[in-house]
């Protein structure tokens, strides 16, 4: 067969293409052929996050990005008269799957069905920007390899922390450190009800405040109960420590327990209480947890106000790095999902940071405040102290404040670093006390 | 001519490489080349930032990273024995440019003769990494059209911050948002001399103390001046606000006519100093300016202390991101270099984040703190006051604490948001005033 230079242009592209083993070149390609159009975009649910998106594009126009198709269920019912013209409508998950859009956007939340389209769009080649950390928590690496196997590309930033960077930051900007850490506030419901609590309301109010403004659901156990805060962690724990863990493995504890009482003593402490999700790396043993914790007064992480978010993230080389900002909330999510979209239209790479599965333990040896609320008699504070001692846990400071009743009467041991099993047992023998009107309640204390 | 399926691949790789329009094809087709092996790099420069990215690159292994040459002037004295074997040790810039590395790493600083060295290496086809602020500041825009055009890759994440991943934040993480202002604390230097002013010792004593410590240099102009923060403050207007300025248009204010004085009063008024460099997009109008300002005690600014820098973002959809951390440093900075360079090994593309040029102001419409130093006598407040009627400025508080002698008696007036160029003109009336010691002390207020 006779070729000309045409012809062998054609040849050229279409070994391209096929070439199991070429799958970058086949994307650069694939790339090179959209040079001059847009990126196709479906969104995957048009709620709050998913309409600010929409917003975003119809306002800012960027020419890399041409949203084609909205999928959600009962879709009339969503529908708005200010997207561009040419957007097809859609109830049919299959049918916007089988189009010729790039990539699909999925913020429908949950593990299925979104797990099932963000895989069918990854099998065809396409791309996909998600803000489900539920998903990616749990099946964030086999999707990303899928990914990469078929030529396409995931991007989750809008997955922890919305419109702050973490992602990118840890991804593109600090995959050069050895991270040792992360702490966050990465939970807004939380964060909104415990910095309001500092105020002296009680949880329970608050709590309604929060459902009131929309901060917080009908049954706000995923987020009070700390189980949206383990996804966000796990994720962060992969990108920062380079662990693949289960989430499962990570046990929450939630604010249900924290009462106002808390609050005062922890001032006294210098500390105020947030939040926080927080795993470290010490020599073979990880650790991560969730709940409630005190926090310094001048710790970066009692500055953060209302739905805020923050994340520190401490470097072997480069120290600590905070970063804050609206973690949640329609427009930030949405600016973090736009982000991922002009970084597929612009073929950025994902940095691939290499993770290996590990197991974790929540043994952080750190100071703890343990308050306990008791009917006041003789011997509570030696039959206490008793126990601690056994378990040979120093005692920090106790703390009796006055102008509480002595039928329920709060006070609060601090106790130097010691590990979370040991303190547990001391807990363990004190608890059953008569003169104990509810179970004490144990917080790190961050330093 | 016939072509067997092994010959069509040759045509096709040639024809890919040969074409001048497929630039981006080339550079992944370059990349393909080396997918087994690692990027091959060059430093240039082996100072604090250098040997900190060598030291990094030895202890960490990335595997797709390779040091192969080192460039310094006199490199003799510059050799360690702890790098891999067969690194290239080379006081000839010429030579290490011709060798056959993927990338250099350029951290010599100022324009020349590093413009010309990363000029070359982009005109090759190389990649370049660099921390080079005032070059990017002055050249980024060229030299970026000049890495598109030949097919390579600059990046510098290492110019602004260091350590904080601001520049990966803004290109990845936040391209989707519209960013109104940035307000950053973009000087280690500056912000270890305010911070520590805070504790009433005066500037020169800091400054001194600065210098012994290795956070100053012998003539601390280009910090204390504010060329350092402006630098850094264009690159951040490029990439958050799209404007390619010139760095010399924007006129820095410098840190030496702050008093200990003058954190006296600013914590009177709820405040603190830094240095802040701070643009704006207020409509047609772009404003910018660096120099000592009045920040409130719960703004984030205030937070930082020593040599940490801190860059707030504020976007029109996703609201305020902070960042905050080690600015400089050998680790810090080297941490930024190595993970561009492993973005750079990933094939992580820069999203091109467009921008055009543009012309800035100065005009902040924003309160002031205006500190006189008088000999006290009668009718000085009026004249003050007089004039600031007559540009229609409001006043805010007139603000003298006692203690201070009559013959050198420090007094503060602010004033309500009013253009900068009418408190100039207000100024400049009362300035002639015999009874001034000093020239007024004028200072933005942030709110």
């Amino acid at each position: 067969m006779h070729i000309t230079p045409f012809a062998s242009e054609d040849i050229s592209v279409s070994h391209i293409e096929e070439s199991a083993a070429s799958a970058e070149l086949s994307g650069a390609s694939q790339r090179e052929a959209r040079t001059h159009r847009p990126l196709r975009i479906a969104l995957f649910g048009f709620g709050t996050v998913g309409s600010s998106v929409a917003r975003i594009l119809v306002e800012s126009k960027p020419r890399e990005l041409d949203l084609t198709h909205v999928f959600n269920r009962n879709v009339a019912r969503k529908r708005v008269d200010w997207t561009p013209p040419g957007v097809v409508w859609s109830d049919n998950a299959d049918e916007v799957l089988a189009s010729d859009v790039d990539a699909i956007v999925e913020l429908v939340g949950g593990l299925d069905p979104p797990g099932s389209w963000v895989r069918r769009a990854l099998e065809a080649g396409k791309s996909v920007v998600t803000a489900n950390k539920k998903l990616i928590a749990y099946h964030g690496v086999d999707l990303e390899r899928l990914a990469a196997i078929k030529g396409g590309h995931l991007k989750y930033g809008a997955a922890v922390a919305g419109g702050i960077p973490v992602i990118p930051g840890l991804e593109q900007g600090m995959a050069g450190d050895r991270i040792e850490r992360i702490q966050g506030i990465l939970n807004g419901t939380c964060n909104f009800i415990l910095s309001q609590m500092e105020g002296g309301v009680e949880y329970a109010a608050v709590l309604a405040a929060a459902q009131a403004r929309g901060y917080a659901e009908a049954d706000p156990t995923e987020d009070v109960g700390g189980f949206d805060a383990r996804a966000k962690l796990a994720i962060l724990m992969r990108l920062a420590l380079r662990v693949q863990v289960d989430p499962e493995e990570i046990v929450p504890r939630p604010i249900t327990t924290i009462t106002a009482v808390d609050f005062n003593y922890a001032r006294d402490l210098g500390c105020t209480i947030r939040q926080v999700a927080r795993a470290e790396q010490m020599g073979a043993h990880l650790a991560a947890t969730v709940g409630p914790m005190l926090a310094p007064l001048r710790s970066p992480l009692a500055w953060s106000q209302g739905t805020e978010n923050m994340v520190i993230v401490t470097g072997h080389y480069g120290g600590d790095v905070v970063f804050s900002g609206h973690g949640a909330g329609g427009h930030p999510t949405a600016v973090a999902v736009v982000s991922d979209l002009l970084a597929l239209a612009h073929g950025s790479r994902r940095v691939e940071i290499p993770s290996a599965p590990a197991s974790i333990g929540t043994e952080f040896e750190v100071p703890h405040y343990i308050r306990f609320l008791v009917v006041d008699r003789p011997g509570i504070v030696a039959a206490i102290t008793g126990a601690l001692a056994e378990e040979r846990i120093n005692i920090r400071a106790i703390v009796q404040k006055p102008g509480y009743p002595p039928d329920a009467l709060p006070f609060v041991v601090t106790v130097e670093p010691c590990k979370s099993s040991s303190l547990k047992r001391a807990l363990e023998r004190v608890k059953g006390m008569d003169c104990m009107l509810v179970e004490p309640l144990d917080l790190q204390m961050l330093e």
